[in-house]
């Protein structure tokens, strides 16, 4: 690759430097190897499962604060971001690697809490922690999760299943888990006792990996795509346009939002609009449905879990363009989705 | 688990912190799954074939310098030490993940070198680079690397192999690398022009990962355990006589060192024994080998490879013990090897 000088990764972006080392790197994988650019890498395995294999690096400072997250819940939510990638593509959890970068000066009984946040979660979707990596670090902590799970080949949804007229659907409430992290970096812990905040920052802290939403929606063959929202609806619905080659609208007052982040909005003086769109780390599940087969999807979906889906929009064949509708009318939205390079 | 107040992690060190986290996790593992403990994780996949996981996280300012690396010597490093820890076991590589921290205000060029680093060792081994995670970071870089590999069942060696009375050998010279990081921490790199200088800059900046050594150990009978030198000797072979429950006798005059690194270590002041025995990262095996087979062995393995084993110990049934001989007598080494806990 040839690069124009003085170029810094804050000019390109975390997307734009996936998508050079994406042509780089993609060349020459065989086919049936699926590498860079969905939740999951998928791997042969026996038979006509494959293994998928998904890793988030989580840093002190960037994805959570020491100082404001209780060791149980980093440990739990380590392992839950990963389990998320896997439930995106319908796969069943397996096993676990775990690298760690710890002050010296960490005291055991912190590194236990982690574990047994950790191991809440493990033993409950019955992943197994198989080895990784320990070391000091004289600087932030570090935490580099890697999960392996399993599927059958024709049961596995990519990000490139959109096809125009989709109808575009969440598996949960959006904006929650951002409305958490705008308590967090405004007040302290002890002064959000209110049950709104507490409700918000719970979504924050313990996020739920929807594997088994994930695993049921990935039999379906009215689903088109299916992703996690993990940087946020308008950030992850653009990568399914881009690996779909469409574009999409979504309706703001559709989109569907807690309680607890509709009284913080008002509270707070938050866009509850922009917080519900823009705002990372729902780790709900954001599909496309054919919309010949999305009330049959829905049927069946209340009748496992008990309510709905949302519906939020649609995919449309204006490749590359996201429109936001209010009341049938394009608004334009403030904020995009997280990414990573741009500060 | 219980833990003494105010108890930390330097109190107990890396080792004794894996201990802690394999006695929490590996109940309940199953019987074909091999967890924490070894080089590599072993999982089930095709038929008699293992899968082979490793997983190695680097840090600037504990496990590299970023000041003191060129881009392409940090890329080509990392992937070369988790596939030292494959080749440990006898395993061939199939794919990568690469989770990367990079300040926003990182060059791509600087980017660009690193990756082509990485593909000039990727491609010589063919591993393919399926995913992972890129991220800024606010403080220093972070590179966590995860390698899959394959191996047949019955041709995969572990820390456990050795038997009292095997002998212990390792398949290159020790030492080199931590004299080059002992010139790296005491010169700026255009300070080190000499050539017994560059060769040891070379030896550690450039780790060969003995994948084809590995692959040829793994298939012989009369070599009981396996592993590779990345903590250093000292450190490495207490891991296999833990595992294998045995002690060991290790003889310094017959270490194996570099004519370079016996130059610096008299133009330095280095004690050589010191630095052949406890230094880290030369990236070669540490085999045990049934006493009866050796000689037969090292011809086999002189024809493959043109050079020879080094034969430097023997194990012993004294559980725990680790002895340094010199001219037959006991001695007592000064430094052990690295642990990265312990600062």
């Amino acid at each position: 690759m040839k690069t124009r000088t003085g170029l810094k990764l804050s000019d390109v972006g975390e997307f734009g430097f996936i998508a050079r080392l994406a042509r780089t790197f993609n060349q020459r994988l065989s086919e049936n190897v699926t590498g860079i650019g969905d939740d999951c890498a998928v791997l042969p395995w026996k038979g006509d499962w494959k293994l998928l294999v998904t890793t988030d690096l989580l840093l002190d400072g960037v994805h959570f604060l020491k100082e404001k997250i209780e060791p149980t819940d980093l440990g739990y939510k380590a392992l839950a971001v990963n389990l998320s990638d896997l439930a995106a593509m319908g796969g069943e959890p397996l096993w676990a690697f775990l690298s760690i970068a710890l002050p010296a000066e960490t005291e055991l009984a912190w590194a236990d809490r982690f574990f047994s946040g950790w191991k809440s979660l493990s033993e409950k979707t019955q992943v197994k922690l198989l080895g990784g990596d320990t070391t000091r670090t004289t600087a932030s902590m570090v935490i580099n999760v890697a999960v392996l799970g399993k599927a059958r080949e024709k049961y596995i949804k990519y990000r490139s299943g959109a096809r125009p007229e989709d109808l575009v659907a969440v598996t949960g409430e959006l904006g929650s888990s951002e409305g958490g992290l705008r308590l967090l970096l405004k007040k302290e812990l002890k002064d959000l006792r209110g049950p709104a905040e507490k409700s918000l920052l719970r979504r924050h802290f313990r996020p739920r990996p929807q594997l088994q939403e994930g695993f049921f929606l990935a039999h379906q063959p009215q689903v088109g795509a299916m992703m996690d929202v993990s940087d946020g609806l308008d950030s992850d619905l653009r990568r399914i346009m881009e690996r779909s080659g469409t574009g999409a609208e979504v309706y703001l007052e559709k989109l569907p939002v807690s309680p607890a982040l509709k009284r913080c909005s008002q509270q707070y003086g938050w866009r509850l609009e922009e917080v519900a769109a823009a705002g990372g780390e729902d780790y709900c599940l954001l599909i496309t449905v054919r919309p010949e087969g999305y009330s049959d999807l829905d049927r069946h979906y209340r009748q496992k879990f008990g309510r709905s889906l949302y519906p939020v929009g649609r995919i449309t064949s204006k490749k590359g363009k996201l429109i936001y509708l209010q009341a049938g009318q394009p608004v334009i939205l403030q904020k995009s989705g997280f990414d990573h390079f741009k500060i």
